[in-house]
């Protein structure tokens, strides 16, 4: 078995890995498998639909099937988890997806969980999948920043709202805890933390870190 | 819009291609929409894992795409309803998957449903889709006949099995109604609910009735 | 078996059925049954409470009975779906309910259902029924328009009253699809669907459609 | 207010309302409400199917209107709960039913309920309305004595067959207490829960105590 | 077995027992058990985290246990149900909470049930414990009137905010049924009743009445 | 903030603290957090009951309190989750259950989770916890080994019961990943999973897992 926890952005934006790759900075550790953050080549700028989402399976098994050799454990570090259940069928790696850890995770820190999504256009997508995981129940809500791609570059008016929507799922829908609904953007959690008053999940640190759980026990 | 709904099968297999036409039959109405069935070339022989799932959707949605201008709206004839939500993104037609409309129409038929599933392996993968749905409260059980491809050719063999399953689902876990969980299949319908005295849904049946009621009315 | 499906309106107001009539129109197809509407003489003029939806089920009952020969399926269609599982015990011919149908197109449609009730003082009754579906899980809420018989007499001002909640659905509550929640409406469908944006579903079309299926494939 | 609680069974069987007034007697207290226990003469010999259900509600209401004037509370003896609902609205008196007071009152001596059924016919009825109450989660399962009046009538068998219907719900089901679902068995009540080992939930005293409480409080 | 039903204020206020001891009053019945309300003097002034339900279960259990020879029945009245299913393992005689006994009598009362919290922070605590009683499907929501101790000294302050928080929960979230959330304030009953215009269970007053039907019938 | 993992048996048997030492080996990490394994002297030999549950809340807190200083987050290891959300209320570092964090990581490993208790009278305490996680859904079954302390201490025997146990929960309930609901008894995960052919997660690893996670993200 390989030593490396594979991350792989499953949209081609540099940025986006680069993004990743800072967050993962605190969990590599010494002693524990290395981390590495990969783009994939073949990839949309952006998974915004579920042609998307189911469009980047076979470059993404492709690609884990390169790399198993060397792979320690894989993260699927896009919201809607594309390829997850396929990769799990690919490899006999740990496959992690954001969505699923970091919703996961979010239920140790509170009660009813609330999702800060980019695109309303993902809210159906993604209630589908918490309802496949059963974990209706636990949802306060998912609401969206609604910012396009050029209006994402803007980082002020990104955190702005940002905040408005957590507090809008901690008020409105009763929300203890808050999932950033996408990956890459872990440079904002801390801000959204303090400003919301409840915490913050960023989905892939969440993936990463249950990864290299499972790497070093082996199972 | 065009005048045709299409019924895709997207394993490769002529011979369930033409089961499923022969299916179609009592549906082709003097007024109603010609329904066409199609074998998708690209498709494996049979869908049996999330891979291939996954793995239908691009060349699926191309067809849509090349098929869309003659189609009055689309089945998609495989029971993990594969690209299902990708394809209602793609085209403005109305698009029906097999598991979501027979799973749908049996719970107007009974209380609680089975799935007579052809391969264990699947079960995972269709009780996730089901919870995807919201309906696990109405799900009784599902269980896998558990034949490969060569056994089902043997057809007394085949629905031996799917009565002894039907009846596990009746008994063992209080079906009331039970769903055929594949396409292609439903030259044994009527036998299995004789055998199991409660109905049995078709799903490619029940897809392509909903479709056509959806082309009449032109929502 | 009968060639006829019989669409009862419960409640004895004939301008209800000549709107449901009007409704089944395009479903009227050559080589398809028949569909003829009736009213429920002994029906109230509406259906109003859950002592209204019981106290039409004996004669309900008794028209079935008296249909049966002629029939080849029934439709029942009042919101509340009254004496649809009697009436499923009472005939071998397929019954459906405008709710339970209506609710199941809606799931083709979008991930969660907001339903379009004309009082206030149904909601606990439907929520209740949906509850026995179970299908609370997909439920985006449930709104009144709250006019009374005159007012909804009153075309312009229903139609604004359906559009506004149908549009607290879609953006307070999160629906992806509306369902009417009452028969004899459908010449409001096309307006509040394309003032909302987002599907809507016309009930009893919808429990035409799914009876003519099962009428055709005899199941 | 009048100062008499009414229990009407909605069966004609006047030694279904004997057995149920004598599982009354305990709750009699002095300076508590009168207890009176009434046969609904229009009602079926047995209510077995969803028509008898519907059928005893007319009836019933009129029972309940000529008595409101001199009725504290209403109990309707029935384990299908029948006219429930509409019972509510048509007298400002409380009014319980045996299902769900029987339910009601299992849920605070186990985790998970069993109901033991007379006939297999009535399950799914009775898991109709045990989802529209939302407590589908803590059912462990239900299962019938399928015994027939005649066979009803030998108390040996009965008592035997329901001793072993408690036990397969306790040992297959995971079931911590039942609920007898029956009225008028009251005297098995002990003897199945000395066998079975659980506490067994005798439904029509579980309504009465409701009952008997609601209007002591006045509300 | 004794033939008291004790019921026990696990906080150490006098006032809130004796608040407790005058909502019990239209309970004491000439033939019905005696009904004596006690103050845990080792339980904290108010229960207000979790930390503090968990630290008077010992506490209590000591007191229960004492108790049990002249006792017929417990009521543990803290709505947090502290020490609950300890106590139900301790001692033979029948316990109820007034949470569970409260929410299980509002379930007879409305469709959806709405609860009155007195703090914020006990709400994901309260949403646990529903969740466990698997009745999350019916909770309508649930909201606080976030006064402090010295505020609920005002009547007048804590009625006028305990209306509104009625009305938020009927109008905002749509209970058709209210719970008040804590113990000791019975006198607010009626008014927030009459203001709100749907039933208000006072939960002491349920789980005393479920508590003194389970003495008289002696399971 | 401390640099040390603190995981608290809460029962005063040092070889199950052992046990746990020994599983957590694997996850000390060169670079990352001590993992320090402590026995709680006021517990119990075991924790069987909801009272042993609730009784250790205190000791646990107290010993909470006192490593606060030296601490970078705890783990509670008893599947019971004794204290778990006192201690959260308790101290600003990240507590973690092994019952919450065994069954969440279960969720990345198979649609459908069973539970290996070791008592049958931990199942409705365990099935009221999943409840309030809101997971009941993907909960396939609960079984217990039955084994007392003295028949645990014969290893032979209680592997073979686990994997009884384990077959049944896979065979008749259709589990698909197993939790071993206990702490310290991880020398058996392995053969477990290899006997039973699916994925068995070892509670106290997973919870391990999950705080160094935390420790290292800093939230």
């Amino acid at each position: 078995m390989g030593d490396t926890v594979y991350v792989v952005n499953p949209n081609s934006t540099v940025a986006v890995t680069e993004g990743i790759d800072r967050a993962c900075a605190p969990l590599r550790l010494a002693g524990g498998p290395k981390i590495e953050c990969l783009t994939l080549a073949e990839g949309p700028p952006g998974i915004q639909t579920q042609r998307d989402v189911d469009g980047v399976v076979a470059p993404l098994l492709r690609l884990v099937g390169e790399l198993e050799p060397k792979a320690a454990a894989f993260v699927i570090a896009c919201f809607s988890d594309p390829g997850l259940h396929s990769a799990r069928e690919a490899t006999k790696r740990p496959v992690l997806g954001i969505m699923e850890s970091g919703i996961l995770t979010a239920l140790t820190l509170g009660q009813r969980f609330g999702v800060i999504a980019i695109l309303p256009g993902s809210i159906p997508r993604h209630l589908r999948t918490i309802g496949g995981m059963g974990l209706s129940e636990r949802l306060a809500g998912e609401r969206a920043v609604g910012l396009n791609v050029t209006e994402l570059a803007d980082e002020a008016k990104t955190l702005d709202r940002m905040i408005r929507v957590a507090k809008e799922l901690r008020d409105e829908d009763g929300a203890n805890v808050l999932v950033m609904g996408c990956a890459g953007m872990a440079q904002y959690r801390d801000r959204v933390e303090r400003a919301a008053g409840i915490p913050v999940v960023e989905p892939t640190q969440a993936a990463v870190s249950m990864a290299i759980g499972r790497v070093r026990l082996g199972w």
